[in-house]
């Protein structure tokens, strides 16, 4: 394909792509395909001599589509948003073509610069405190990472490097691999299942601090752990402290547990992937009062900010606490002007080597919906999730789960586990809406996540009407099953 | 901005992208902006209203592309070339408006099966065993990763829960502590700076394995340092061979290694992130040959098979091992297909948790490139790495530094390694072609990449005539010094 077949077959991309957000809603929100549907569709094997472009293109309707769960349909209600925007899909547009690998600065300086502005950018849109900003001479500063997880695995080792080192310097006696053993991270017994997997790459220890009952971890709690982790000769060196959590997008006490950690040499990560976007509104902002303890803070525009897949901010106050874990210089990625202080090879700060120009998508999507058109995205989506929330609690059979904050409603039926099973599986079902389950505490609950960019309230009355509808269904059922009994 | 305006953007911006592709060769190739250039030139932050698209599109020249490194130009020889071609921009705007984030199966079946059989496929390519595909019931399969260094960090750390596994079921006096303090990973003194950092951050030993004089590691010295290792009481369990390194693209000799890993119940992997794109032509497969003693095996189609940056492509032999090394399995992203036998969860075989459906790429290219068109790529730029090997061995005044296989030609001046850095220097100064050097033992080299997709064989006399031109002037210039001094 020559650049003359790709003017042509580029655009007939972006209409296709235009008609499919147009009309996702026309689609069915969950596939109907069973595991292993895709196989037998395609060949055993490559193509020796090239394909039309028209072949190939056909395939997509007849292969692809069938086996796709429609993120941004009105009616997907699963998992947390993933972000889509059409400023954003421009930028990737751009970012391919430029196509360059932005490990260092030498390597496209464009990549880099712009970056590291646009985390300012972004940085000052949350209000982040001054240290956590790079802006000419700071100490600080922030990194797209590729996902939360990568951001909370960074900040572990980061942190892991450190106190290794303190240790080491403090008791010369202890080995490195003795330290090691005796290191220990912390999260709330909410928190994502990527900060245990962190602990695990890293080699170290982790211990859940339980929640309370609005499933936050307060300061008495982490205060209890620690107090027993060191008197039984264990080292504490890391919190992974969470706003918004996976499960029902609760918020750990920050003011309570920052001076805990600053005090106890503990570095302090928090991992906001989900309800990090909110704070660009001033009235949420309130939910990240506590972030000045923090030496790493992270947030996923990816989720929530319309910046589509992926694109994960962290900020840290020390970057040479992430660069000094790492730093490894072979000749051929070395450039003269590294030393010169104003240069940041984000190689340092990740994860993999290579890099794209992500920050485009930013830049992109920052200029063209305005602070102000963000806000808007923001406030829709919580608006919506307090309806659904007012429709279910005017409904006697239902309760709600956990305060909702954000975009989030968890609930359920009064009543077992299995009746709340059952339900969940005649949605599954019906496929007619898409959400998924989790547990708090013992209980199984539905989470009712607000998600597409297009979603609005007709479609949240929809999703209750046929909820409801199913419930009838269902209790009926059920009833019939105690009759006969 | 709407459907409408995107149809209409979107236009756009496949034809500059066409633009900057089809008269890439007219930009100078590494730009001339010294750090910090790009903050000046935009705001100090976001824009509270939103910005019209042409007034975003026209900072494109005006403040990104003077930063951009050209890595697509036919001047650009450094580094390892990145991948780009017009199929694979088309996936990736799929990839964009279809925007699901698939880590697993249920979140989009069609983003998890097609990546399975497109690795199935790739492997059919380069003629990997059996073991390693996933066919309809096999125990091993591929996965895209983002990096090389993904791909590295997982098997290393599959590895390690192995061994530590197997280590425990032995000596049940061991604690964990004790037995990662003793273990010990092995790479060549050639080997990617990436393969250290994974030992780094999975928190154990790593040793530098002796190349011989062809710069390849053989059986007898990883035999030694195994033996010295064992004798102290270490426990080695990992082993990165390298085929084709970043300096100079040697081998490892396999056919050696992988026995002896084998016996020693160490895991091997092979690193082939560059050279692995040459073994779909039968002439280059034989470089391949011992994967068959390897438990895990990558390569990346981004730098040399037309797949735009990021798709790095990795094979185990037995994928419960890179599960078994980290699932963890919460409520909220169990679906209940799991257990089916049928089902991938791609998110228990990486470091992130979401990931983009990069197969898209894959499918695309192999389809309208076919394996044919694929293989020209390969041998042309194999052809044009001999022509300038052949320029380079003509003029008496340079030397070869490493045997050129693929597409790599080291190359110095005969002389001191200030006189190579003076001639480096006059070439970056110029920025008429882009290379980057390294050293082979205590040799300054210079690294000759062919990168672009679009270098003929005039890119590469024009290079060698600039290179000798400035060659002239250095000498004259340094002869003159002598002459003076």
């Amino acid at each position: 394909m020559d650049a003359a077949e790709f003017r042509k077959r580029g655009k007939e991309m972006v209409d296709y792509i235009a008609d499919y957000l147009e009309k996702i809603d026309k689609r069915q929100v969950f596939p109907d395909v069973e595991p292993g549907y895709l196989r037998p569709l395609i060949p055993d094997c490559a193509p020796q001599d090239p394909e039309s472009f028209e072949d190939v293109f056909k395939d997509i309707e007849k292969i692809i589509m069938p086996g796709v769960t429609h993120w941004h349909s009105p009616y997907f209600f699963a998992y947390f948003p993933a972000a889509s925007s059409f400023p954003a899909l421009l930028a990737d547009m751009l970012c391919g073509g430029i196509g360059c690998v932005g490990f260092s600065w030498a390597a496209s300086p464009a990549c880099t610069e712009l970056e590291t502005v646009m985390l300012d950018w972004l940085g000052k849109m949350i209000n982040l405190p001054d240290e956590f900003l790079a802006g000419k001479d700071g100490q600080g500063g922030g990194v797209i990472q590729g996902s939360a997880s990568e951001a909370t695995l960074i900040s572990l080792l980061a942190a892991r490097t450190k106190t290794v080192r303190r240790v080491q310097s403090e008791k010369p006696e202890l080995t490195e691999a003795d330290i090691m053993g005796r290191l220990v991270a912390y999260a709330s017994d909410q928190a994502h299942s990527s900060v245990e997997r962190a602990a695990l790459i890293g080699g170290v220890k982790i211990k859940n601090v339980p929640s309370d009952d609005t499933f936050s971890v307060c300061g008495s709690a982490l205060k209890k752990v620690l107090d027993e982790d060191k008197a039984s000769g264990l080292i504490p060196f890391f919190f992974c402290a969470t706003l918004g959590t996976t499960p029902c997008c609760s918020f750990d006490k920050l003011l309570e547990l920052g001076p805990i950690c600053n005090k106890e040499n503990i570095w302090m990560h928090i991992d906001a992937a989900y309800a990090g976007s909110a704070f660009i509104c001033p009235e949420f902002r309130h939910l990240l009062n506590g972030v000045e303890f923090a030496d790493s803070f992270n947030f996923n525009p990816h989720k929530w900010l319309l910046v589509n897949f992926d694109c994960s901010a962290m900020w840290v106050k020390k970057r040479s606490d992430l660069t000094g874990a790492f730093k490894l210089e072979p000749l051929y990625l070395q450039h003269h002007h590294q030393e010169s202080g104003l240069v940041t090879d984000y190689r340092h700060w990740q994860i993999p080597l290579g890099r794209r120009f992500r920050s485009l998508k930013l830049w992109f999507v920052l200029r063209m919906y305005g602070v102000t058109g963000l806000q808007e995205h923001i406030r829709k989506h919580v608006r919506l999730s307090h309806q659904f929330e007012h429709l279910v609690l005017q409904d006697e059979r239902f309760e709600i789960c956990a305060e909702v904050v954000l975009g989030l409603v968890c609930f359920r039926l009064k009543g077992s586990n299995e009746l709340n099973k059952a339900l969940l599986k005649s949605i599954d079902e019906a496929k007619k809406i898409h959400l998924v389950p989790c547990y708090l505490r013992e209980k199984f609950v539905l989470r009712f996540a607000i998600c597409s960019r297009t979603v609005e309230s007709t479609h949240i009355k929809f999703a209750w009407q046929h909820i409801s509808q199913l419930t009838v269904q269902l209790l009926e059922k059920e009833g019939k099953k105690v009759t006969f009994q």
